[in-house]
């Protein structure tokens, strides 16, 4: 294991590696593209890397599914930070190509949702060729392939090519958001604006068992970030469901709700309590009466006092 | 205070003596009457009684709500165990009396729903008239004042007086709930047929607010066997409820219930844990799954593991 | 059945009298007083009353458990009115009398923990006798049976005593609320400002029926400003309980709250929608969103539109 | 407009073919591929096609986005039909082509999750490079861009492949479903076995709206069988949810759970009601007591009664 490489999901000159050179300690560690979302957690898994970042949501597509379920399944990870990255393409040409010229344009599938609305009307008789990712586009455009690239414009310098037109993005607010995913080990100690990340599978096929698992949030006042069915590999119809919650698995709300769902449940699988990228404690809302920690600590003083008889 | 003192509900010869002899420490203890709830109550409070026995529910009347309101405010106090007795009434006569003679009859006003229905077909013209007791109603027919009292056949020999109707009950079941309350201590040990007393107040005047207390118990599948509401003295629609839930405040459920109640409601009186009348261990109601104390323990194992990256 | 003739719990002279000379059409009837609450219902329910105003709640001690019996079984009647009113009491004596002469203290005894703590300071001696009613202890006062009797002040001049003390109440807000009820009929039209009373009977013994019942109201953001626990005489711990909800039955949410109430309680007994007292409609709680006619009928539209696919 | 023709998901030789082929009006009807899900829907909407038929949930990969994000926006849709089919992949070659051959493999994005383990153990060193369709990917092996195609087994014979592994499938139960799609119009009539699909807005960011959201169904026993939150477009953490909920628009328990959703949020797209594949009437799950049609009906009419003073 090299505690000083981190994985990513490749390759170079994507906005994975844009988020992943965002975290300080990044300009430190030895940056190794993988080529897939299991590949990179699969580095982390087998040492050959200390942590790995991949995409795991995004405000057009939404959960990234791949790196969920890679999650949700084998060996266990944790997660202990996420960066937030506004998205906006570029559209990349090799130089002295106009607009009129393109009659080929190509991205990773998951930039098309992104980009359909303005391709419908500035490069309505282009074709569309997915790429496997969006540098690997570029790549192709430089090769002659095709010819136009949407992609991060930080790719153009890398593969030769020129940014015919900047900030393309269907949606207002497009952005990702990417985890840094390590190996199990204690959280961090909590910020006040935390997050905790858990997948749950629902026991038996009754009807209400989602309502259940959502009370034993709720009763402890702890608040649903994201709620993310996936398939279990059972059959249609059979999900578990990944879920953020506001709080640190050290806040007596949040841990009291996670024992609560490990009881009803029959796997929860805790994937790490970290710090909400883009939030700071003083902007997270107000804790619901009776749900802090020292709400918590006076209650459970209440309760061994009256098993003493001492009420 | 003498420990060897029991104070009751009295006058002597009274439904609350006949519970209190069913329990086999009254054998060695004094009884001794008092003249109303409050004043067996405070007896205890005082320290001139080691415990008292008063009546708290009946079938027919509910909740006994002067025995309720007593334990919810002023110094605390705590129910140890519960007696039911099967309540009926024989109709008590100077001897020589028949039915026709009869033009007045008394009783306790809490006598006359149980005995309403038997009266308006065999004493239609008779005049009912309340006494302070059903031992006090005899008493005055001793007296000559009335003509017939409702009592416990036990009573009759007492006051020189012959049971005319014996069985005399328009419930099938009635039944009164009685309770031994001594000073706060440390309940006794489970006996997995447990029940768990509390007052609890509703914090503001927020609507559902009824509904989130109950909640606290069925998210950790706590039954409730009785909710009776009881108006604070802050004005009309202002209550407290008192609750008898299933279990012992030992249990990880009971307990986790409990201090959730203190957490939203701005106050809570525990009353008691103790054994449920007439229940044995394995007559009670199976635990929903997720909800015994060895999953409340492996759980809170699962959650100090997963805190310290080892689940 | 005589339409000019309205029972009262009698006898003259108390607060039920007053309770009901405050009503404007009090005026132009015959008012008769009844020895209990059942013969005052009777009366109606015989025919021999058009309505009889009997007291269902006080701040003190809670529901009036005879009345709301009396409302939930036997033939039906129905609640059309409520009335407030303000309770204190005066310490009635025959003239001359001084506080240090009172030995004997006679009331109905629901007067008695309206009174207790301030007997407690200026009484600490005198012995307590409950009375049929405060004005038949008045009247036993008159008779020199008793040395003062506890009633409304109004009472003395009727029985020749004059009031000792007078503004006697232990809670501040001590309020007393009376219902006139008739025979069922067409409730009168919504003002804004209504109340709604049913009784619930629980289905079986399971676990959580109560919130169930709870969510049906919840739901459709019905409030609940009364929840009353009665017993069913079938047994200790067989419960049914009156329920006061905001709104009006022909409110729409208030109307989809009964019906499921009525599909999933045994019975569901519907006692009336009334004008609150004391609250005019400007002072009604806010509706939850979504929870006026105006949306249910648009939900309404809104759904018969996606039946014929026109949505 | 043709109502002859059905548009589906192309190119031809995919398995939304073979599920298209699998409805008795389909020998009747022009069957026309279409380039993507949302060039299918929009053949729809611009009259071009009758229907389309379209994946919407795979056992693997869950929902399918592409096709809920295309029915949740835009002009509005109906679904009328669903298709299940059992997805298992033959490894496609030209003839003489053995597995220590392979060097590359294609296939749709879609299909490597379902061959991932399989190729783990079986071409460990062949490089997998994503396709547009998998008949595209069989096509490219066709003209020997690749080696190896994962595609359905009937696709072999079109593009003069052989079969050289079939039944891969990584997950057991590996399933497609299929949904036939149209313009708005009056569902077809219950059948006892129904579903109904909706996609439902959150209003505000108040946490717990999900709960309410589910209890509008738990309320009415209305069970969901798939609930999968898909991006709003507005941002990170701004979510819909398309929801399956079994039962038929026409039956009051659904139609009453619509109304409330509809209430309480900004928006609800009701995108059908129609027969569940593979489930007779008889094996649908007993309703919850209280939610049958008779027991609306009864329930309604209870309440008419109690409006009119007649209950």
């Amino acid at each position: 294991m090299s505690a000083t490489r981190y994985a990513y999901l490749g390759p170079e000159g994507t906005f994975t590696e844009v988020a992943l050179r965002t975290l300080p300690e990044a300009a430190t560690r030895e940056l190794v593209p993988m080529v897939s979302v299991p590949a990179a957690l699969d580095a982390v898994r087998g040492g050959e890397a200390a942590a790995a970042l991949v995409p795991i949501e995004n405000s057009v597509e939404g959960g990234i599914t791949a790196t969920i379920d890679e999650l949700a399944s084998g060996e266990p990870l944790m997660i202990y930070r996420e960066v937030l990255l506004s998205i906006s393409f570029a559209l990349l040409v090799r130089p002295g190509t106009k607009l009129s010229d393109i009659k080929t344009v190509t991205a990773h599938p998951a930039a098309q949702p992104q980009v359909r609305n303005w391709m419908a009307t500035h490069l309505t008789d282009a074709l569309w060729e997915s790429a496997a990712s969006n540098a690997d586009g570029a790549r192709l455009v430089q090769e002659g392939r095709y010819d136009a690239a949407f992609a991060g414009g930080f790719a153009a310098a890398k593969y030769g090519l020129e940014p015919l037109v900047t900030e393309i993005h269907d949606a207002v607010n497009a952005q990702t958001r990417f985890v840094l995913v390590g190996r199990p080990a204690r959280p961090a100690a909590p910020t006040g604006a935390d997050k905790t990340s858990v997948v749950l599978w629902l026991g038996d096929d009754h009807p209400g068992a989602l309502l259940e698992l959502l009370q034993e949030f709720a009763v402890r006042g702890v608040n649903l970030m994201l709620i993310q069915s996936r398939p279990t590999g059972a059959g249609i119809g059979n999900y578990c469901f990944a879920v953020d919650a506001e709080g640190h698995i050290s806040d007596r709300r949040v841990g009291e709700a996670l024992m609560g769902l490990k009881r009803i449940c029959p796997n929860v699988r805790f994937l790490g309590s970290y710090p909400r990228a883009g939030v700071a404690a003083e902007d997270v809302r107000a804790l619901r009466p009776g749900t802090s920690d020292a709400e918590f600590v006076a209650a459970a003083d209440w309760l061994a006092r009256s098993q003493d008889g001492r009420a």
